[in-house]
Formats: structure tokens, C-alpha cells, sequence
């Protein structure tokens, strides 16, 4: 097994700078930190390619790996772990995969189910937490449009708790999006802070729609807003201006999933 | 006017020791950062006593202080901003805040109304995010139990976005505040990740009651699980293990509070 002590080391130089998308995308690779989403990744058959502890990690988890042999595995030193991680405390677990192939064909089928649309949200704390929240509530997937953070993001990874591997994770233009849902008959709800749409409680559940939350500060883009078969709102009853966005989507998302 | 350009001016160093929360005890003041908050704590008549602006922040805002004689204002260089900011890009406005008075009086009135209860949270943007979200639910107030993070933390003074100058903020045994609930005939809802409990969309809306959302990790204390009326549960459909406490809390009440 290789052990690799220094921060300095090519490899462990390169897959630092996995940390900014135009690394990620020029390497065909993500760095995903913390055992518990590791274990997850391998679960979810993603193509994970080395798997990287410390002497103490290690020992906490490789009996837990199937199939260890198919994995690259090495031992790095604490030095190594600071160097990898997005915290400065980070745990020493790390595995290095392959980004998903993400599919463009689109049918009725790609936009059948319950799809949440990030449109330009920007924290990747907000992001992920949705993502999870999806997941939870039964959603078939997200799609990320134009703007919207980096899903390979160390902080989006961490706030996903693993719900990109169990839902579908698409990248599109949503105009498109939105139009062939509007072509197939599938209802699509925007999200906005104004009395004069629809009160998110007078809609019922149903099995096919997208829903789209938009910018933190801006809120959706009006193209879309126009597009929309209906735009939610959420009633504030106290003096509260807004809801974070993350928690408009959760309100939202277990009311039309029931 | 008085003007400070050094980081080093000894009030300045004062202040700048408001960042704990041992020092906001011991000087009962507390620091608010941002235009947007210090403007919602003087609406909200907080005991404002000093404003800090860059001369780029007071140019923009000084027009909008109703009497304001009645505060000390001081102009601040980028240097002294960001010895006083919790970020490393502060919008460069600040406010000194007397922390207000907590009632420890205790009477059916106390506990009448729609409250959220901390059980142990630990994270500050949970906290602010929940507390945001109680006030736009109609909440009454906010009861932080022992070990729940401080309230004028800075990221929870930046995740509240004001809404605790719009709710009632208390600081209570939760074990006493239960007791006192089950003795006034109040329903106590607790909540817990256990298909064992009760589905929150059983649950009608009512006048009064108490939420308790607890610790991240563990969930809430053993001794207040058994205490409540009834302990919640969101069913969760997908794979995700758990949802975000602060998205299940907003969940909760915007289902409570209907």
C-alpha cells in the first residue's frame, strides 16, 4: 500500500486543486471528503478511483470497504489530510471520482416526476441542504441551470450527506427545461415573494411537476417566471421579509409530495 | 464627530472583544453588523449606544437614523471595520447594542402562544435560519434551552436577518418551561427521526403549543422526549437518513401554524 507524507508530493498537489471547478472539469475528477460520504459513493456504484486515509482512519474503516482490491488505497500523513481538506480540521478521509457522465437526450421521460430547478442559487450551503431535502421528500431529481454553483463543491458535498447519489442530478438550460415540461402537459411552479401568486397551500399533490427556487437576494428570473403554469407563494405571517431559500423549498417540496 | 483610524484604539479593542460570549456578558453590550440589522434594532427600539460607519457606509445611510442625536456616531477606517467585522469583506457599519433584559418571571401568559424550543442546537446559521423562520411562521417566540449556542453570535445575528427585534427571545430550563406547558394544559410537541412517532400532518393547527428541534447529532435529551404530548415525525421517502434540523423545524411550524 502506498503512504504518501508530504503535502509536496505531485499527485497529492494535483488532486488539491481539485478544490475550483475548471480542475474538476479539465481532470474528469471530484475530491469527496469524510468516510461516511465516501462509504456512500462506493454504495451508489460511483466511479471512485483512490481512496486516501490517515494510519487512523484507515483502521476505523477499511474492513467496512467490499472489494477493497478494486480501489487504489493510500496512507497519508496529517500534513497531507490539511492540504486535501476545505476545513481545517478535516477528518482524513478522502476519495478521488470520476465525475458522473450526465446525460443530455431529453423525452418525456427525462422530465417525468418530481423535479426541483435551482435557478442561480448561489450558496453551497443552501444548495446542498436542498438537494438532501429532495431526496427526503421523494423527488425524482434536481437541475442545475445556468449560474447555480458547482455541485462538486466542497461545502454543496458536505450539505448533500450522500442525496446526490440517490437522486438524478441534471445540468440544463431551463428555459428548455421548462418549455418541454409546458409541451408534455406537466405543470411547472415558480417560486415568489408576492401575494398575487398562488398560496403554495391550494395546490395539491401530484405526481408529475418541476418546481423552481431561485436566487437568494433576486429570486427567479423573470423569463421563467412567465413561463411558469403557476407561481407559489408562501404566506408570512410576522414581520419576517423573506424565508431562506432553503426553507421555502423544504415547505414547498413536502406540501406538493404528500 | 469622532473619527478612529486604529485598529489599536483601545475602544476599538474593547469591541472587538464582543466576538465572545463571555465578554458580552461581562460588558452587557453586544456588536451588530450590517445596515440592514442595525436599521431593524433601532425600528425595533433596541438600546442602540454607538454607530460605526465607514465614510462610505454613513454617506449612504446617516439620512435614514430618525433623532440621530440620540447616538454616538463614529467614522471608521477599512482597517478598524474589519478588526470589528466577523467576515473578511464587512459591509463596514456597525452597531454597539445593550443586551436586552430577559424576564424570568413565569406565568400561564409566559408560555400562551405558539413557541419554538432549542434543545442543544449547535450550529449558528441553524439557529438564525429557525428563528427567521418562526417569526414568518407567526411564532410567538423563541426559547433557548441550556447549551444551545448564544443568540448574539455573530452568524446568528447574520442568519436571523432581524427577526429577533420581531419574536420574543428567552432563555430557559426546557425542562421547567415542559413542566409548566403540561401544568397549563399546553400541548408540548417534541420531534424525533421515529416512524414510532406521531405524522406531523395528523397534527391540526392550534393557539398554543411549544416545538422542541434538537442537537444536530443526537436529537433531543431522553428526559424531554418523555415529557411532551406527542413527538412528531416527517416521514421521509427517499434515502436521505435525516433532513436539515432547521428545515424539518420550518417544516413543523408552517404545518402547526396554518
Amino acid at each position: 500500500m502506498e503512504k504518501i507524507v508530504s503535502p509536496k508530493n505531485e499527485r497529492i498537489k494535483s488532486w488539491s486543486k481539485l478544490k475550483t471547478k475548471k480542475n474538476r472539469d479539465k481532470m474528469n475528477l471530484y475530491i469527496l471528503e469524510n468516510w461516511h460520504l465516501i462509504k456512500e459513493a462506493i454504495n451508489y456504484k460511483q466511479n471512485v478511483k483512490t481512496i486516501l486515509f490517515t494510519e487512523k482512519q484507515y483502521d476505523l474503516h477499511f474492513k467496512e470497504i467490499n472489494n477493497i482490491e478494486k480501489y487504489e488505497i493510500i496512507i497519508i500523513s496529517d500534513e497531507v489530510s490539511l492540504k486535501l481538506g476545505s476545513t481545517t480540521t478535516p477528518q482524513g478521509a478522502f476519495a478521488i471520482v470520476q465525475l458522473p457522465h450526465i446525460d443530455n437526450d431529453f423525452t418525456k421521460d427525462t422530465v417525468s416526476g418530481k423535479w426541483l430547478l435551482l435557478d442561480n442559487v448561489q450558496d453551497p450551503g443552501n444548495i446542498g441542504t436542498m438537494i438532501r431535502t429532495a431526496d427526503a421528500a421523494g423527488m425524482e431529481g434536481v437541475v442545475f441551470g445556468e449560474g447555480t454553483s458547482d455541485i462538486f463543491n466542497a461545502k454543496v458535498l458536505r450539505s448533500m450527506q450522500g442525496s446526490n447519489f440517490h437522486v438524478k442530478i441534471m445540468k440544463y438550460d431551463l428555459n428548455d427545461w421548462v418549455d418541454s415540461c409546458i409541451n408534455f402537459g406537466i405543470p411547472v411552479y415558480g417560486s415568489e415573494l408576492n401575494p398575487q401568486a398562488i398560496d403554495y397551500n391550494t395546490v395539491k399533490p401530484i405526481n408529475d411537476f418541476s418546481l423552481i427556487m431561485g436566487n437568494e437576494g433576486n429570486g427567479m428570473q423573470q423569463s421563467l417566471l412567465e413561463k411558469t403554469t403557476d407561481n407559489l407563494y408562501i404566506p408570512i405571517k410576522g414581520h419576517a421579509e423573506s424565508l431562506n431559500v432553503a426553507i421555502a423549498a423544504g415547505i414547498l417540496m413536502f406540501s406538493l409530495c404528500k
